[in-house]
Formats: structure tokens, C-alpha cells, sequence
């Protein structure tokens, strides 16, 4: 028989639990606070700054969504008057999207409220906004939580504040890493939110990464870029992307040697590091997606190009009826076919095509396999962690994805979501 | 306050009850037979024909899934040696997709047997299968089948056949209508299935509408695409396009003046006349949409191009996010915004975009209204009937586009299915 050509070794095992505070390392030069402003309407955290040292670098990533929010109006104005920036914002409770002229001057007013506070310039605040879409943000809320934050800043702060930026998410996602580059202890952090309205381009989702390492600023904005594309861009809870979406990736700039070019073989090392604090918050917001009950990786092989196989394994990951039959371990992998023939990749020969379940191979050139048997693709279905692997015999490339099911939870947390 | 600038004549008062049998008509040259083949596992009418008298005219839209099933590869092949088809066999329980050479032998076989049953040549015989994926046609039950619909035809049998070819659908489909063009009767009866695995291009679903007037085989291709255009292409339930779907036109060529050019005055109210069956069928489609408890229309006005209209429409009628926030009556209008700013429209002007709730105009300008009253959002969410009016004031196309809510049911229904 047939055996699935390729590996798991994009999938990390994630335990969806609480970080333990002593495997989340303090970034040198990253202070974070954070409060409760009352922005939502319960007595929850709904106020975080991070604060960058002098010096600092920031690339960024937006939401590619045409509405774009307002606090993301803000910030790219902002970044386009240069790349040290010192001062995060990041509020819950509203998106500040689709909310108009008044939601560009709170977002602005917001930049000017934290430089007040924090003696800096507001050009180097950049905002950012989760939760419903058309609320306006509450200004006197926003202004004393503000003045909170003065008075509640540590380098230990990164879980806090993870928790501070959740939505629907259930546990706060932060990871961490330690590295060395040129004899240099190296401190890569990571925290983001993400739950629903997640797709690719980006996920729904704020993420922040930080690193104590120096790189130009021109190195880190290819970086962002990098680790984005295979991290970030290769997941989907729901096929929605919202309008907040944002990716930031900061370094302090505290070491002696610093990253400048590319082909640096340090460029590498540290890409490799930041690629797998994204890739394991990318696949905790899978996994922490609304309603999931089963983690799906989507490995699609020997692909022409890489989009043809993002693309494919994109549409079976957004494919309702292939989610509702995950969820109910219903091995109706017919649906699968489906969902790749309406991928529309060019020249794809559907009759070459390959497909396992886990390791189970159930379509053969096509089509069902010869001996196929349910009962074997039942018990494969009925697993919480699934792997589909798609050989369509085309080309030389291949790339994983991920995807959750669709549950009636789904259903019942985005019916209730504003309740 | 602003007044939505268009009206609702797209819209089919549609009350989803079984049709009555005195309001859909006998088209002159068709006869259409039923039974129960035993092909679905409850005792439940499952293959149907349609045979049309010698001299008819077929012109067909497949799906544009490239995953074909069987029996499209095998119908595309028989249209090939011409439009003069005689007869159009259909089974439920199996769509016979995804079932590689087997499937095809089946497909051609069936063909085989009508012929053989019915006195015709193979390639005058076109099927169609609708069903679950990956699953082999029972030939024996197939064969018997043929046999005993020799003896069960009638020009009479619409509804039983628009029973026979449902699958998850809860109600038949059929519509039907008298014209008169030049002093002669022109009757045209429509009957279709769909339920879920329904999104544009084609809708995934089955729809046979016939014709007693006398066309050319070369209009009435022309006439098919225009139809389906603006009907089947026009509504989704869950984004899925299956691999069946299949949308035939039928004309018996009984009249004595023919229809031979498009800029003919006759083209245009035979047009009309099949383009409200198939609207009616389409918008039926959506209406029994699986687990749908709302019937949304979508109307998208001043786009530059119906491109552009119907990709907004499209966008917002599978957001997720959307279709349960209708289910819920929760009027969390920000999703539509950012699934309009999703669909990627060039050149599109978010901050010149009105969108009203039914009359409620709740976003002016690409931003929430400034005298926004979620009260009123509130009421108008709770109705069954919803409009959604984009103003995009851009151009000068308007389409609407029709779709369903997500429910619970709708996961119950896809999880259950093949249980």
C-alpha cells in the first residue's frame, strides 16, 4: 500500500493549558502593563502597553481586509514616519472598526494620551483594537486606564498581557525561546490573541513578538515577512478576516553583534527561532479556535507552486460540510474531493491524486481506494488530532495548514458572541 | 435620512409548501417516469427519467468543480455528439463522484441500459447522480430500476420526479408558467433539488426546465448561460460547489414559429418566462436551505461591475460570522463590513459605502450611523425575511444574491448526514 510521502514536522505539540510564567522569558529592553479600564463590561483585564527601550526596531503586518480599522489607519501612518517605535497600545472590548471619522481621531487621541503619559512622542505610539466591530472606543475609559498603566509596568508582564488582548479565547498564548547567536544569549518572546475570524491574510488576530537581538530595521521588516508566510498566513478557523489583524515584531537592539544582511548565516538562526514562537501561536489559535474539538493539519505535497497547495488545503480547511463532518467523525471524505476540486488550481490532475487520513490511504488516483473500509476510517476519524495529507503528484512543493472543526459551539459562541 | 435607492423585484414571494399539482403544467413532449430502485437504504423513490420526444433540443451547465463525477464526464461526452437528446436518467443516494474508472463504466452502463430499455442510441441518453461522494452505483438495483420505469410514464409526473431526485431538501421544486409567443401557448415547467453543498457556479444542485417552443440548438445555449447567470449563480447556502451539479434546458421544438436569433422579439419573453422558473427555483433552493431559519437577500447597488457586485455579495453570504449572527438576530452588523472588505474589489471606496438593515440605514459613509439605534437593528434582525441593501456608490450595476443563516440544524444535518 501506498504510504503518505512526508512528515509532521511543522506541527507542534501544544498542551492548550495556561504558560507557566518561568517558561516565558523577560525580553531585555520590553516592559509591559496592564489594567482594567472597564472597556468591557465585565471586571476583566482590558488594558495593555508594551514599552520598547530607546532605540528599538518594529516591523509590522496588517489585516489585507479593505475596511480597515482605524487604530490600523493609525499605526501605518504612524510606522511611516520610521521604524523605532517605543509604545504599544492594546485595547479588548471594541475594534474601533468601521466607526468613521470619530474612530481616527480616538485612535489618534489615544497615541497622544499614551505619549502624554509616558513622555514620548505620539508619532511613536502605535494602537491597536480587538473585539466587536462598530463601537466606538469609550475615551474617558481609555484615558484613565492610561494613567493606570503608569503605575503597573514589569518585564515579567508578557502572560498578563496575553491575557489582557484575549477575546473568545479561552487561555492566553505566549511563548518563548532562547537562543545563541555569536556567543550572545538571544531572547525571542511571543504572546498573541485569536480565536474566531481567523483566515489566512492574516489570521484574525494581534500577535506581538519581540527579541533582544539587533537587526536593521531593513532585515527585520524581510523577516516579518518570512516567518508571517509560514506561520500566520497557514492557518483558518472560519475563513473570515477581520479588520484588526496585526503581526508585530520587535528587537530591542541590545546585542553587540548585529543581524544586517540576509545571507548572514545568524539571519537564519534567529528566523528560525521567531518562525517557531509564530508557528506555535498560529497553531494555538487553531487549536484554541471557537468551538474546536479537533485539531486538523492539511498537508498538501508535491504542489507546482507553494500557493497551489495553500490554496487547496485553504478551501478543504474553510469548507463547511468538510468541518461539520470532523466534528462528526464522520469519515464522508467525499467532501474532501469536493473542496479540492474547487480550489481551481491550474493544471491539477484529479485523477493522480493521493489521500490520506492520518496514515489510512482512502482516495487512490482520484478516486476510492480499491479496499477501502470504513470501519478503518471511522476509528481514524474519531480522532482529536488529524492529519489529511494531499499527494497530488504535480510538482515538488508541499506545505502543512491548520484548521479546526465546526461544531455546534461555533455556531452558539458567535450567535451569543455580544451577550 | 438616506432611502435605499433600489426595490425588490428579484425577490419570489415563495411560500415553501409541496407545489400543487394544478399549477405546474404538462410541457408537449415530455414524459417523465419514478420509482423506488432501492439505490437509498429507506424505502424512498430514488431514480427518475426524463424522456423528451424525437427532434427535442438540450443545452447543459455543469459544475465547474474539477473534481467531475461520472456521470458529468459522461453527459459532457454525449453533448458533444450533439444537442438532440431523448433521455436524462437520474438517480439519488450516490452522486457516483470521486469513483474513478468504476464510476465511469457505471455512468456509461446506466446510459447502456436505458437505451436498451427505452429503443434509443446510448449517446441520446444523458445522467445525472446527486448523493453522497465516493460511493459506487448499485448496477443491479440500477438495472431494475430502468426496467420498471418502462411502465410508469406520464406527462403528469413533475412533482414525483421533483420528489425522487431530493436529498437533504424537505420540500419538491417545481415552477411553472404559460406564455403566449406568436398566437401559439408556450409552456415552461422547471423542477430542481438542492439543500446544502449549494454555491454559485454552479449552485450545487439539479434543475431540468422544459419548453414546448421550438428553439435552435445554438440559442438555447445562449439562452442557458444568460438564465443561469442571473438565478442559479446568484445564491449560496454554505460556499461548497459540488461535483454534480448539472442544469439542464430542454426544448421539444412543438411550436411552429422558431426561435432562431437573440435579438428576436420572442428570445427575450421566452427568456423572461425561464428565467423566473429558474429564480423561483433558485431562490427555492435557498429557502430549504439545510438548517436555514432566515431567507436573506443580498442586494449589492451602484458596483462598477456585476463582478464586483455579486464577489461583495458572495463574500458576505459565506461569512460564517454573518450567517450566524442572522441565525441569532444579533444585529453584530460590523461582520458585514468587514466581509465586504474582504472580497477584494478593486477600487473600491469603503468610506462612500451605505448599508441598510431591510429600510434601516445603519452604516453611512463606510461608518456606523451617527444616530444609530440598536433597538431598531434589533427588531429588524428578528424578521425572517431580511434585505441587506450595500450601496457602494461606485458605479452603476446592482445585483441581488440570496442566501440562508447558519444554524445549529445546519451542523446537525451535515454531521448526520449519511447516518
Amino acid at each position: 500500500m501506498l504510504r503518505a510521502p512526508y512528515g509532521e514536522k511543522n506541527k507542534m505539540a501544544i498542551n492548550l493549558k495556561k504558560p507557566l510564567k518561568e517558561n516565558i522569558y523577560a525580553v531585555p529592553g520590553i516592559k509591559l502593563g496592564f489594567t482594567e479600564a472597564g472597556i468591557k463590561s465585565k471586571a476583566k483585564k482590558d488594558l495593555a502597553i508594551i514599552l520598547a527601550d530607546e532605540g528599538s526596531h518594529v516591523s509590522a503586518i496588517f489585516t489585507k481586509n479593505q475596511f480597515l480599522a482605524a487604530p490600523v489607519i493609525q499605526a501605518k501612518q504612524n510606522l511611516k514616519l520610521g521604524a523605532k517605535k517605543k509604545a504599544f497600545i492594546i485595547n479588548t472590548g471594541t475594534a474601533n472598526a468601521g466607526t468613521g471619522d470619530l474612530g481616527l481621531i480616538n485612535a489618534k487621541q489615544t497615541c497622544e494620551l499614551v505619549a502624554k503619559n509616558f513622555n514620548l512622542s505620539a508619532k511613536d505610539v502605535l494602537p491597536f483594537s480587538t473585539g466587536v466591530i462598530m463601537k466606538h472606543l469609550p475615551m474617558q475609559k481609555i484615558e484613565q486606564g492610561i494613567q493606570a498603566l503608569t503605575s503597573n509596568l514589569s518585564n515579567e508582564n508578557w502572560i498578563e498581557v496575553a491575557e489582557t488582548i484575549m477575546t473568545t479565547d479561552t487561555i492566553p498564548k505566549a511563548y518563548s525561546k532562547k537562543i545563541v547567536l555569536a556567543d550572545e544569549e538571544i531572547i525571542v518572546t511571543g504572546i498573541a490573541k485569536g480565536s474566531g475570524m481567523i483566515n489566512p491574510n492574516m489570521a484574525t488576530m494581534l500577535a506581538f513578538i519581540a527579541t533582544n537581538a539587533s537587526i536593521t530595521s531593513q532585515i527585520l521588516t524581510k523577516m516579518i515577512t518570512d516567518v508571517a508566510d509560514e506561520s500566520f498566513n497557514l492557518i483558518s478557523v472560519d475563513g473570515d478576516t477581520s479588520t484588526n489583524d496585526s503581526f508585530l515584531l520587535i528587537s530591542t537592539n541590545k546585542t553587540k553583534v548585529a543581524i544586517s544582511e540576509e545571507d548572514d548565516g545568524n539571519y537564519q538562526k534567529l528566523r528560525d527561532a521567531i518562525l517557531e514562537i509564530a508557528k506555535f501561536l498560529a497553531q494555538a489559535i487553531v487549536r484554541d479556535g471557537e468551538g474546536a474539538t479537533k485539531f486538523i493539519e492539511i498537508q498538501v505535497a508535491n504542489g507546482k507552486t507553494r500557493e497551489d497547495c495553500v490554496e487547496i488545503a485553504r478551501k478543504i480547511a474553510n469548507s463547511p460540510l468538510v468541518k461539520t463532518a470532523f466534528f462528526a467523525s464522520d469519515p464522508n471524505l467525499g467532501r474532501i474531493m469536493a473542496a479540492i476540486g474547487n480550489a481551481q488550481v491550474k493544471d491539477l490532475e484529479t485523477s493522480k491524486i493521493n489521500i490520506f487520513l492520518n496514515n489510512y490511504l482512502f482516495a487512490e488516483n482520484g478516486a476510492l481506494s480499491k479496499d477501502y473500509d470504513e470501519s478503518i476510517a471511522n476509528e481514524e476519524m474519531k480522532k482529536n488530532e488529524i492529519t489529511l495529507k494531499i499527494d497530488l503528484q504535480n510538482g515538488l512543493e508541499v506545505r502543512s495548514f491548520y484548521t479546526s472543526d465546526l461544531s455546534y459551539d461555533y455556531v452558539k459562541i458567535n450567535a451569543e458572541y455580544r451577550t
